[in-house]
C-alpha cells in the first residue's frame, strides 16, 4: 500500500490447473519482490441457510477485508442445480465491470499484429437477467434489463479507466437501432457520460459493424463498453484475435472498491497436475491487479519478463508452441525480472 | 423452369450504387444466357391506409407472383418514423431464414484463408420482437421472444440445407447457459431435427465460443444456425473473415416459396453513378438465386467467371484493390463467361 505494507490480496487458486498456475503466479510475484501477501480461499458455492448457493462465508469475509482477489478457473457448475460461480461472484460482489485488454502478443503468432484494446462489459444486467417466462406452451420470453444507473455506472467507468489508461477513445457498442428503448437507454447514458470527457472521443457503433470490423481491422478500436450480452461475445472475439483464453487477463470491478482478477480459460483437468499448464492468463491479470492497485513498477516488470520470454521463444509450455514445462516457464520469468533489477 | 421457360424474378434496383450494380448483373446474366426475366420494381415503404408503412401494392404483388426477387441496397429509414425496409421486407414475406455463405476468396487477400462456412439465421422473431416496455423511471425492458415453431422452422431449414448443398455438419449456436428457458427451446428443437438427419454431423457451441474460435480457425465450422440477434453479429463477423460485405452473397427465405436475395452492403451515395462500384455481392447472391431456382449450371458458370476476374487481378474495383470501374470489371466477367462456352 501506500505506506510500503504489504497489501493483502485474496487468492482463490480454484480447480484443475488453477493450484499449479497460482503457484507459478506467486512464485514470480516473490521474484519481483511485490509487495502482496495471499490470503487464500475456496470459493466454490455451498448450499446456506435456506438452501440458497451461496460463497462460503470465510471467502466473503477475506474479500470484504482485502477488497482484491486473484482467482483461477473454477470447475463449475460442479453439480445439477449448482450455480455457475462466475455468475455467482459478479452477483456476491456486484462486480458491475468485466474489463479485458487485449495486446498482441510479440512473438505469439495470430492472424493479427498490433491489436490493442480493451472491452469494458457490464457484467450485472442486460440478457443475464434471469427473468424468463414460458407465454403460452412452445413460447417463451426472455427478458433484457436495462436500467439507468448500471449503464451510467458502466459509462463512468469506461471513460475513467480511459483517462487513467492513456486511451483517447471510447465506442459504444449498442444494437439500439432494434433495441430501440434498452440499448437506447445504455446508449444515452455513454452520450451523456462522455460530455463530461471532452479528452477523450467518443464513438457509438452497431454490434454488427463492430465484429465485422473488428476481424478486417482491430487497430481502430481503443475502448469499447457495451451490455453484458455484447460484452460476453466482444471480449471472447477480442481474446481470440491475439492468441485465446489462455494469453488473455481479465479484471472485475465491483462496487465498493471490491475487485476480482482472473484467467477466463477452463480447468483443463486433462493437464492438471502435470507440470504443463500455461500461467500467462492468470499471470497478466496478476499484473492488472497491481496497476489497478497502483504498483505500476511491480506490474510492468512482470509483465515485461513475460512478454520477453514469449518472444524469446525458447522456454515455452505446449500450449504456446514450445515443450517446456509449466515450472521451467515460470522460472524463466522470474530469471528475467532478476535480471531487470 | 423446368419447361426451359425462362422465370420472372422481381429486381429491385435499390437506392446510390443499387442500379448500376443491378445492370451490372443483368449484363452478366445475359452474357450467360441464364434463363430470367427481370421485373423491375421499387419497394420503399409508402404510407398505407391507416398511416401504417407498406410495401407499394405493385412491389408487392410482383413478389407474390414471382415468388424470387434480387434486391440492390436501400436507403432505409429514408425519414423519421419511417421503417428499416430490412425488418419491413421480412415481416412482408415472413423471409425466416437468413442464409450467408462466406467462402474465402482466392486472391482476395484476408487474414484467412480457407473459410467455407454459412450462417443460417433466424430471421423473425428473437431479440427482434419489438416488445420493449419502460417498467420504472429508468428501467427498461425488452422481450426475447422464443417460439417453438419458428425455432422447429429454422432447425430443419439449416438441416435440409446442410443435406441439399453436401454439407456435412450443423452446429446450433446458443446461450442457454444464460437464457435457458429461451435459447433452450431453440437448443431442443434443434437437438429433436438433428434426430432426423443421421447423415449429418450436429454440435451444439457457445456463442462466445463461436466467436472466439472463429476468429482464430474458421475451418472448423461449416453449417451455423442460430437466433436472430446471434445471426445479425455472426454473419456480419463472418464477412468480415472473407472480405466484407463487398464480397458477401445473402439471401432471405420465406414461407410460401418465397425468397430475396440481397447484397448486405450500403448504398455507397459518394460513389453512386460514377461507375466505381463493386457488383460482386449482388452478383453472387444472383449466383445463390439461380442455385435456389435450380439453375446450377447457370450459377455456377457466373461464379467460376467473377472468382477468375478477381483470382486474375488484372481489372478490380477500388475496392478491391484494383483501379477499373465497375462497367470493365463487368466486361471482363463477361468476357470469361463467352470463353467458358
Ligand atoms: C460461464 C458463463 C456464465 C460466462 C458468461 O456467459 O458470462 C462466461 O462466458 C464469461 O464470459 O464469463
Ligand atoms: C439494418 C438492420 C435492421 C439489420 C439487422 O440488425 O438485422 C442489419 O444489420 C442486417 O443484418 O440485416
Amino acid at each position: 500500500d501506500a505506506r510500503g505494507k504489504p497489501d493483502t490480496v485474496t487468492l482463490i487458486p480454484g480447480d484443475g490447473i488453477g493450484p499449479e498456475i497460482s503457484s507459478a503466479v506467486m512464485k514470480i510475484f516473490e521474484a519481483a519482490k511485490a509487495p502482496i501477501r495471499w490470503e487464500e480461499r475456496n470459493v466454490t458455492a455451498i448450499k446456506g441457510p435456506g438452501g440458497r448457493w451461496m460463497i462460503p462465508p470465510d471467502a466473503k469475509e477475506s474479500m470484504d477485508r482485502n477488497k482484491i482477489g486473484l482467482k483461477g478457473p473454477l470447475k463449475t457448475p460442479i453439480a445439477a442445480g449448482h450455480p455457475s460461480m462466475n455468475l455467482l461472484l459478479r452477483k456476491t460482489f456486484d462486480l458491475y465491470a468485466n474489463v479485458r485488454p487485449c495486446i498482441s502478443i510479440e512473438g505469439y503468432k495470430t492472424p493479427y499484429t498490433n491489436v490493442d484494446l480493451v472491452t469494458i462489459r457490464e457484467n450485472t444486467e442486460g440478457e443475464y437477467s434471469g427473468i424468463e417466462h414460458v407465454i403460452v406452451e412452445g413460447v417463451v420470453q426472455s427478458i433484457k434489463l436495462i436500467t439507468e444507473d448500471a449503464s451510467r455506472r458502466i459509462a463512468e467507468y469506461a471513460f475513467e479507466y480511459a483517462r487513467n489508461n492513456q486511451r483517447s477513445s471510447v465506442t459504444a457498442v449498442h444494437k439500439a437501432n432494434i433495441m430501440r428503448m434498452s440499448d437506447g437507454l445504455f446508449l444515452r447514458k455513454c452520450r451523456e457520460v462522455a460530455e463530461g470527457y471532452k479528452d477523450i472521443k467518443f464513438t457509438e457503433m452497431y454490434l454488427d459493424t463492430v465484429c465485422l470490423n473488428m476481424v478486417q481491422d482491430p487497430t481502430q478500436f481503443d475502448v469499447l463498453v457495451m451490455p453484458n450480452l455484447y460484452g460476453d461475445i466482444l471480449s471472447d472475439l477480442c481474446a481470440g484475435l491475439i492468441g485465446g483464453l489462455g494469453v488473455t487477463p481479465s479484471g472485475n470491478i465491483g462496487a465498493n472498491g471490491v475487485a476480482i482478477f482472473e484467467s477466463v480459460h477452463g480447468t483443463a483437468p486433462d493437464i492438471a497436475g502435470l507440470d504443463m499448464a500455461n500461467p500467462t492468463a492468470l499471470l497478466l491479470s496478476a499484473v492488472m491487479m497491481l496497476r489497478h492497485m497502483g504498483l505500476h513498477d511491480y506490474g510492468n516488470k512482470i509483465q515485461t519478463a513475460c512478454f520477453d520470454t514469449i518472444r524469446d521463444k525458447k522456454v515455452l509450455t505446449k500450449d504456446l508452441g514450445g515443450n517446456s514445462k509449466c515450472s521451467e516457464f515460470t522460472a524463466d520469468i522470474c530469471r528475467r525480472i532478476q535480471d531487470l533489477d
